[in-house]
C-alpha cells in the first residue's frame, strides 16, 4: 500500500508541445507492471486545450470541475461539465480542454502499452476549438 | 467518443456481500477490450467499509471528499483525506472505508484481468476497523 498525501506531488505546467494555453498538471499515479495505469489531473484555463492525440487502448476523462470542450477528428465538438465522463476509443484522434470563457479540470485515466500511454500530434487550431 | 452526462447513471447501494454499512456506488466506466479499465465512485457513510478484497493487477483510489481509513492484511490502518491517493499492489489483501464519524468518497480505478477486477473476501471486523 502506497499513500500519496494531498500536497506531496508538485504541480507543473503542460509543455507547449502537448498543450495550447495555460494547462496545469497535477500528477496522481503511474503504475509499474503488471498494472498499465497512468493517471493525472489537468486544469485548463479558459481557451486552453491539449493538442490532437491518441491513446493505445483508449482514455477515460472524469470532469471534476468547471465546463469545457472535447473534440474528435472529423467529428463534432461537444461541451462537457463537472460530473460528466468521456471515453475515447483506442487510437481515436481527439482533444480536450476548457471552454472559451470557463476553466475545466479533469482526471485523465489511461493505460500504457509498450511503454507509452499517449501519442501527441499537431495543435488544435482556433477554428477547430471555436466550432463548439 | 462516448460522453456520459452527470445524472445519467443511477446510484446503487453496495451489497452486504461486499460492503459493511451504508456504501453508495456511483458508476463511472467499465471498458471493453483492449482496455481493462473498471472505474467507479463509492461514498461510505461513517463506519462503512468494504470487505477484505484483492485486485488482480492492483487498485488506485483517489479520495475526492471527506476522510476515511484504509487497511492491509497484517499491516497498519491509515487515515486518508480528500486529495490523497492510495495504491494497492496486485494481490494485496486490503479494505477501504469511511472514518468512525466521517464520511469518505473515492474514485476507485482498477483493471480487469481474465474477466474480473476484484476478488471479494471476508468482512472487516469492528476490531480491525477500530485499530485506526
Amino acid at each position: 500500500m502506497l499513500i500519496k498525501e494531498n500536497g506531496s506531488q508538485p504541480s507543473s505546467l503542460g509543455p507547449e508541445s502537448n498543450f495550447t494555453g495555460h494547462a496545469r498538471r497535477d500528477p496522481i499515479h503511474v503504475a509499474d507492471d503488471p498494472s498499465r495505469l497512468a493517471v493525472g489531473a489537468v486544469t485548463f484555463d479558459p481557451g486552453a486545450r491539449t493538442v490532437w492525440h491518441t491513446h493505445p487502448v483508449g482514455q477515460l476523462l472524469v470532469i471534476t470541475n468547471g465546463a469545457g470542450r472535447v473534440g474528435t477528428w472529423g467529428g463534432e465538438v461537444r461541451e462537457v461539465r463537472a460530473g460528466d465522463t468521456v471515453w475515447f476509443e483506442a487510437g481515436e484522434k481527439h482533444w480536450h480542454g476548457a471552454g472559451a470563457s470557463t476553466a475545466m479540470t479533469h482526471i485523465a485515466i489511461t493505460e500504457a502499452v509498450g511503454g507509452s500511454a499517449v501519442d501527441w500530434l499537431e495543435p488544435v487550431s482556433d477554428a477547430d476549438f471555436d466550432t463548439a
